[in-house]
C-alpha cells in the first residue's frame, strides 16, 4: 500500500483532548497512515474561514490524500455527515459547505452520506462526530474501502454562497475571505480578474476598504515597500491581499472576515 | 513489531523547544515510533485539568500506547518519577497524581520508580525531567524493555483527591472539572448518577452554579436549542455539562475549574 | 534508507494553511520522512528568538536531520535562500543568520545558495518561500541529494551578531536571549562563565536585571525555594535563568528579549 495521508481541520483548539481522540481513532483502525493538521484554530463555528484554509491547503498534497474537516455547529442535529468524492482525493466532514470550496476545485465526482454503522465507533455521541463519525469513515476510507460502501449518494448536498467577486465598470467587487495571523488581508479576488483592470505590478491602484479609500503600490514582494508601509499584492494563493511590510494590514485598517472591498485602476 | 505509539501531554505550550526536544530524544531511540500529542496548552501546573485531558483521551488509543504527562512543578525535588503498568498500556510522569485518573481506569496492574541511570539521557538536568527522564523512559518502554527494568515497585503513590459527586436527598452534589475551549462546562457528574434523579431528556432540570440557580432544558444535541441558548447535556466523555448553542457557557456564568456545581430535577 | 526527520521552524503560527502546505509539498516528494514541528509560534520577524529556539532543539535530533527555519522578514527581495551543512545535519533557510547559531555549534562545513529550479516547486510565489523553496529543498535533501547540486558555495553568509556575554571585573555582563512561556528569563551567559565567579550552588548572587538589582539564590531546581519566590538558576540548555517557582520572572521584573543582565557575587 502506498503511504496515505489524512489531514484534520476544526475549530477544536489544541488545548482540549479532542483533536487527539481523533487521532487516536484513526490509528486504530489504520496504524499506518499519516496524519497532518491542517488547522485546529479555525474561529469557532466559522465555515467560510474553515473552507478557505482547507481550500488553500488541498492543492499541494499528495492524490489521493483524505481530508477531514469539522467546523460543525449543527453537531447531533439533522445534518448529514458527508464524503466527497473527487479526483484528487476524499473530503469527510458536515454537510454544511465547509468542504465544498477545496471539493470543487478538486474536480468533484460523488457525494455519498455516511450512514452504515460499520464504519462508525459502536457508541456514536450526539455533540462529537469528529470522533465517532469523521475519524472512523476517514481511516476506513484510506483502507481503501469504497466511498460508496458508506451510505447513499445523494445530489442535494450544500454548496455554500461564499461571495464571487464582480468586475464592473473597471471596478472590481470583492470582500475580505481570510485574515491571516501576519494580519495579512485575503481578498475572494484571484489574479485573473486583476488583469483585465489596466493595473501593472510597481505601479499603483487604488482600494477601497469599506468606506475607505487607501492609494497602494501594487508589489511582487513585501520587501517592495519599506518597513511599515502598506502594500497591495498576489499572495500565494493566487488572491489579491492588502499587506504591511513587517506589519499588520488588518490591525491598520481595521478589517475583519466579510467586509467589502473594491479595487480600481 | 507492531506500529507503537507514544503520547505526549504537558504544560509546556508550543512556543518554546521544549516538546521537540522531548521527540527528538524519544525519535534518537525509537526511530519507528509514532508520536501524538495530547495537548501542551495544559493550564500551568494545573495537575488536575491535565489528568482530566489525559483520562479523556486515553480510552480511544490502541492498548500497549505508552502515555507520557508532564504537568511538574516539583522536578528537581524529592518527587519520583514513575511508571505505571495497565492493562491498556503505560504511564510515564511524575508521581504528583496527574497520571492516576486515567491509569485507574485503564485497570492498574504495577507502579514503578525510575531509577535506573541507563534509561535517562546521560545528563539529567534538574529543570527538565520531560526530556532527560520521561522521554527517554517511554522510548524504551516502545522499544519493550519492561517495567520493572527501570526501578523498584512502590505501593504508596500519590492518588489525587479529585472531589467525588454525591447524590443526597435527590439532589447531585458536584464540582466543574474542565472549561474546554468552546466554554463548555464540563463537570464530574457521570450519567448514571443523573439516572438516579428523575430527571429526563429533553425536559427541564435545575442547576446551582455557585449560588446561581439555573433552569435548563436536558438536550441530546447542542441545536436543540436556539443558537445562543444555555442546555445541559451529557458530552462525548459521559460527563454532565452545561453549554451554550453556538455560545460560552462558562462566560457567560464566570465559571472555572474547582467550582461547585448542584443538580436536581 | 535510515528514518530520516525534517524539523520545521517558523513564525507562522497555526491558525493558517502554512505550515500544513510545507509538510504536504515535502511528503509529495519524500513520502517516507518523519516531520517534527520544533515551533511555529516564533515572535512575528525575531530573528534572535528563531535562531535560540532552533539552537535549543538542535542537539537533541539524531545526526543526518534536515532543520528548515524560516523566519523571513525579506521574503522576495535579494537575501539568498541558503542550505548549510553540519557535521551534526543540514540548515535550510534564508541567509539572515536564522541558521547560523545553531549550525555553528553543529560544526558548520559549507554553506550553498538554492538556485537549482529543478529542486523548487515548479512556481515560485514571491511571498512564500517556506513552501516553495525550502521546503522541497529539505525532501530532496532527506532523499539524499547533495548538497552541493542545489547551488554554488557560498562564504559571505550573514553571521548573527547575537551579543557574546563579557567577564569584566567579577561582574559577567550578559542579555536576555529568551523568555520562555513559562516566564522564564533566559540569558546569554553559558554556566561555564559563572564558574569563574565565586559563585555557588545553595548561596546568594546580585542579579541586576536593566537598572534593579536583585539579590537571588542561586539553586539547583526551582523547587529549591517556596511557591512564588524568585530564584537563580542554569536551566536545562546550560544557560543562566532568573525564575519564580510556578511563578512569572519576566512579568514580575518586566523583562524582554534584549534587555542587559549583570551577574556578581
Amino acid at each position: 500500500m502506498k503511504q496515505k495521508i489524512i489531514t484534520l481541520l476544526s475549530d477544536f483548539g489544541l488545548k482540549d483532548p479532542y483533536v487527539a481522540e481523533m487521532k487516536a481513532v484513526i490509528l486504530s483502525i489504520c496504524p499506518e497512515v499519516k496524519i497532518i493538521d491542517v488547522s485546529h484554530d479555525i474561529s469557532k463555528f466559522n465555515i467560510r474561514m474553515g473552507a478557505f484554509v482547507l481550500a488553500s491547503a488541498v492543492p499541494y498534497f499528495p492524490n489521493g490524500t483524505v481530508h477531514v474537516a469539522v467546523v460543525d455547529p449543527g453537531v447531533g442535529t439533522k445534518r448529514r455527515p458527508i464524503i466527497v468524492e473527487t479526483k484528487l482525493g476524499y473530503f469527510v466532514g458536515p454537510d454544511n459547505g465547509v468542504l465544498m470550496l477545496a471539493a470543487s476545485r478538486g474536480g468533484l465526482n460523488h457525494v455519498y452520506v455516511i450512514e452504515n454503522a460499520q464504519y462508525m465507533l459502536s457508541r456514536v455521541s450526539r455533540t462529537f462526530h469528529g470522533r465517532d463519525v469523521f475519524a472512523p469513515t476517514a481511516a476506513h476510507l484510506a483502507k481503501e474501502i469504497v466511498a460508496s460502501e458508506f451510505g447513499k449518494e445523494i445530489k442535494d448536498y450544500i454548496v455554500p454562497d461564499f461571495a464571487q467577486p464582480l468586475l464592473k465598470n473597471d471596478v472590481v467587487f470583492g470582500e475580505v475571505l481570510h485574515v491571516d495571523d501576519f494580519g495579512n488581508i485575503i481578498t475572494n479576488i484571484p489574479s485573473e480578474i486583476l488583469k483585465k483592470l489596466a493595473v501593472h505590478e510597481q505601479e499603483g491602484l487604488k482600494v477601497e476598504i469599506g468606506k475607505k479609500a487607501v492609494a497602494l503600490k501594487f508589489c511582487f514582494a513585501y520587501g517592495d515597500v519599506p518597513r511599515g508601509e502598506a502594500l497591495a499584492i498576489v499572495g500565494s494563493h493566487d488572491f489579491f491581499e492588502i499587506s504591511i511590510n513587517q506589519g499588520n494590514a488588518a490591525e491598520k485598517y481595521k478589517v475583519k472576515t466579510g467586509d467589502s472591498i473594491r479595487v480600481r485602476e
